[in-house]
């Protein structure tokens, strides 16, 4: 409750005026040929949301988009791209003068270790697909010189803070926000509503079940709150 | 050209009325776990407009579709699915009393041998996806005692006649259409229109490109001249 009346004190339009955001959504998609390939379930709802809460927060807003069935939000400027490495590709070459990134998208972690050229023909009762790593573009941003703040997110199917702790830590992020998915979760991944656990080094918050539009709106006062609290002298 | 001008002395109207027809749609989607799926870029467009084209041609029409962006088209009875296993049985269940058969679904033909219960985390540089195939619906609908008129859908990336032919001769359909997909193909997946190789036994057909909703009428008519030459002592 602190922190969201701290962030009430402050007036939400403007909050982040003068900053550049950068924001991914949406799934990618993985080629295994020319027809199939390894997708996931995100529908990019919250990362347009933000996306749209951030530039009615004042801010200079660009997102980088996997495939989704979402219009682009007005007035912020929408890069679309289907797989892990055109994700990061157009991710990194956006960073320059980026005040805070928030990496909402389901960036697929392994990608088919080669394409087929032609669809793949049926051979046998079996099929044995190999993948490969693809990169951390959560990392690769928070390894950059001049990093920004860096909000990550985590899509997980159970023990959500312990998860989102570790985020934390291990990719350098400034703020990890994460919400349960899969059958029986409240919200998330194909859904209206979502509910989050936010985690910062010093503090920790819930925000309770919501539109994805308002949860957008509180998460984007509470990440201006956090940004402010790395970027001034002044204690949070 | 002349079975179309055979075609275009029936009346559009009624041309399919008294009969039952069951249409599959769309691509499947096969879980890896509770986020992650293999998919493929079926958008379900070709099969309801064959579905509404059915219905025009007043014939009682049944749809078994796979996640796509599309509403049911009216007066259709449309049965949404998932994965490859749950359109087999929807299909498998409502194959009684059925006169024409059109599978255009675009089911897959291998899924994740084990699907995890909770989200996959990273380990390592290499995953082994490990798949299995799925049962071939066109197959088990041409196996039945009483087998409806079975009109097949071959989605190929090159050497379309050849693979158009090779599956009406392996599969036992009575009638395959097939469309070049792909990178560089005028139709196809994902895009508003088609063009179509169209093959039975003793005789082939081209359905120039043009909009899906004109190349499914013009499919129709073809099947109800095939349907008809098949089912009546006359010869065709």
């Amino acid at each position: 409750r602190l922190v969201l009346d701290l962030a009430d004190a402050l007036a939400a339009k403007g909050l982040l005026s003068g900053l550049r955001v950068l924001i991914s959504a949406g799934p990618t998609r993985e080629p295994i040929d020319p027809v199939r390939f390894i997708g996931n379930r995100s529908s990019g709802k919250m990362g347009y949301a933000l996306a749209a809460a951030a530039r009615n927060a004042g801010a200079d807003v660009t997102l980088v988009s996997g495939p989704v069935a979402l219009d682009a939000p007005a007035g912020v400027e929408t890069v679309r791209v289907e797989t892990a490495a055109e994700m990061h590709a157009a991710v990194m070459a956006r960073t320059g003068g980026v005040d805070i990134y928030i990496g909402t998208a389901a960036v697929a972690d392994y990608t088919p270790a080669r394409v087929a050229d032609a669809k793949i023909k049926k051979h046998g009762e079996q099929l044995e697909l190999t993948l490969h790593r693809t990169p951390d573009i959560l990392q690769a941003v928070a390894a950059l010189p001049d990093k920004p703040f860096i909000v990550g997110f985590a899509a997980e199917t159970g023990e959500v803070e312990t998860y989102a702790r570790a985020k934390l830590e291990a990719k350098g992020a400034d703020l990890v926000a994460a919400n349960e998915v899969g059958s029986g979760a409240p919200g998330g991944f194909e859904r209206d509503e979502n509910a989050l656990f936010v985690c910062w080094r010093g503090g920790e918050c819930h925000l309770p079940l919501a539109d994805k539009t308002e949860i957008a709106r509180r998460l984007i006062r509470l990440i201006a709150e956090r940004y402010y609290a790395d970027n001034t002298d002044q204690d949070p």
